[in-house]
């Protein structure tokens, strides 16, 4: 583990879709996620960062999924796999509870929301590397949900616009520990700047 | 198998790094994939693939990764671990054997070059996504290496971007087993519309 | 004037910017727009075009600015000049009428809304290229304010992006006519691939 | 004029298209842009500005246009109208004196050449906005050519995409006095946020 690489003035942290219906009991998708997230101590970790990364000073992003509303993808040519379950499970619902902020994480004033993404990439059809930009941010760090899926496309994209890129591996979840494992272990080292746990990230954070 | 949804007019294949250092025994990165790649029938495969999408018609993508400078990222401030292995080892340098497209699949005539991406899609700081409206493309299909590094990125970027996207899971190859897993099984089905083999692609080519 | 070449499901119209602030007395930029608008009847042929559009069958987008909140801009590093008087000026405010879409211009069901843009570009940190694609649209008509920023900006965009773009020169307005000029005759032409008036767009459409 | 705001590591220098047929005497384009050029002084200028800028340690880019192939553009289905132009002008052809560097500004050890661009933006479809990224650039100053065309929207890119940006009124050339009148006094207020003399980008460099 090297020095200290986050400047203050320079990092932001991404948070990923932290919506109830992927981190709450009685979410649509937690039951998919329950499993390797109590494993990994995810909801804990998330709260420890979060609080960790504001006495920091350090900026915060919300990187929200499309909030689904009846008429999503409907006319499209090509929705995804992943969008033409949406169209059936109605995930993150706009004006549902399973579409509200979890409440432990519910953006606070300061904190900077990306506009919603329609697949997995936080960048892609958005507004983030701009609003990046616009507060000098070089180093992204990601949290959040899926590891596999948003969180891995958000941070592919991520690198190829030319940030630095940090994955916490046990802040995040997937439906299995092999996709874990393909997220941390097989492809984040091919395209990921640093691969942290919890406690490596806030030692490397700055002094508050 | 559903019937064919492979129009001439709208399709491309999108051969991504057809590299001796990738493809050719006595390539830099063939041992790598070797195993992988013979288990797979990876090179008689690309030939038949090659010859059937020229065969029906369908327009041939040249989707290069970025061949190898002296100067290549040395004064970058973040480049990728892929990155700072390149600038090591030197893969498809420019002017080399290497760099120079495996014999049996150099460009032929009409075929189109996409300029060399930096990092690992296809998409990202080229002009890749232009030159498949100019020709009115709306369905792309990837081959080519490697499976959860270039041709995963560049069909991620490909479904961001809304292109209908095909993955041929034996027209590819990575450095062991479990990271095809990861490309075709854990990751592929949340944003691909179709993973098909090649006997399977050749089944939903139209008619020559 | 050619044969007609806009096709049913692949032409878009993009109606930029319809919000009462720039096209209804007592919108806070009318009074700068109204001489030029009402040299150009725009009213008249914004109503005459989105009628002909919709009977046509051809696909409605609107492609919308931001409408201004209060920390818009505020800890941003380099906000345009644009941006630093809407800063002032309050232009098209959320949830004020100045920010609600003329009442002849609101969306009707089926028509689609692109995320709000920040600047000029409707394309650039919006979802407006994948929404196109997803609709399978290859040429696109712009109308809508102001001519020289963002229907110019969205127009270059539209163009490097690889769409067939036309601008009507009566269905837009700007603050002085030499901006209409600069727009219309010096840089139009340029890059965009049709300048028409409405009569002539009129004439272009297919038959209903 | 504020103090000086481009801090030797935050700033990039983006020389536009600095070819043969542009800038010197028997260059293709050269007699339509020599009337302009001459009454702005602009070789003299573009030199006097690349000698400030090496000597200032300030990062020199060089944004070229696509050099012409014969194959280029033919089987687009939209070339924009100066794409259809150099068809058939066969502008700063690839392998001739017309696509080479204007000798006083070719490269030097260390600049950065960014991908050629194939219509009027520097970033569309390039590698541009990465390599800033990877330089830490925030503050781009552009010269070169066309003021309209290639400068203006390769800065209401930048605009879009965060960046600071500057233009150097007589360190351009356009077709007609009014095409610059266009660029620096109806539209560039609109984007830049800085339009110098060259005299007065000077005294805004930093000291060497």
């Amino acid at each position: 583990m090297e020095a200290q690489i986050y400047e203050r003035e320079k990092t932001a942290l991404m948070f990923i879709d932290p919506y109830n219906d992927f981190l709450s009991e009685g979410g649509k998708v937690w039951p998919r996620v329950k499993d390797v997230a109590e494993s990994n101590n995810l909801l804990n970790n998330l709260r420890t960062i979060v609080k960790a990364i504001r006495q920091a000073g350090i900026q915060v992003f919300i990187v929200p999924h499309k909030r689904w509303e009846p008429t999503d993808y409907q006319y499209w040519k090509y929705p995804n796999p992943t969008q033409v379950g949406i169209m059936e499970r109605h995930s993150f619902a706009k004006d549902t509870w399973g579409g509200e902020w979890h409440p432990d994480f519910a953006p606070q004033e300061g904190d900077i929301i990306a506009k919603e993404h329609w697949a997995q990439s936080g960048f892609a059809n958005t507004d983030l590397d701009m609003l990046l930009k616009q507060r000098g941010i070089t180093h992204v760090i990601a949290i959040g949900l899926l590891a596999n899926t948003c969180v891995e496309s958000t941070c592919r994209f991520a690198m190829e616009l030319g940030y630095h890129v940090t994955l916490v591996k046990d802040a995040t979840a997937a439906f299995t520990p092999e996709m874990m494992h393909a997220a941390h272990v097989l492809n984040g080292p091919t395209f990921a700047h640093a691969i942290l746990t919890t406690e490596e990230l806030l030692a490397a954070l700055p002094a508050q």
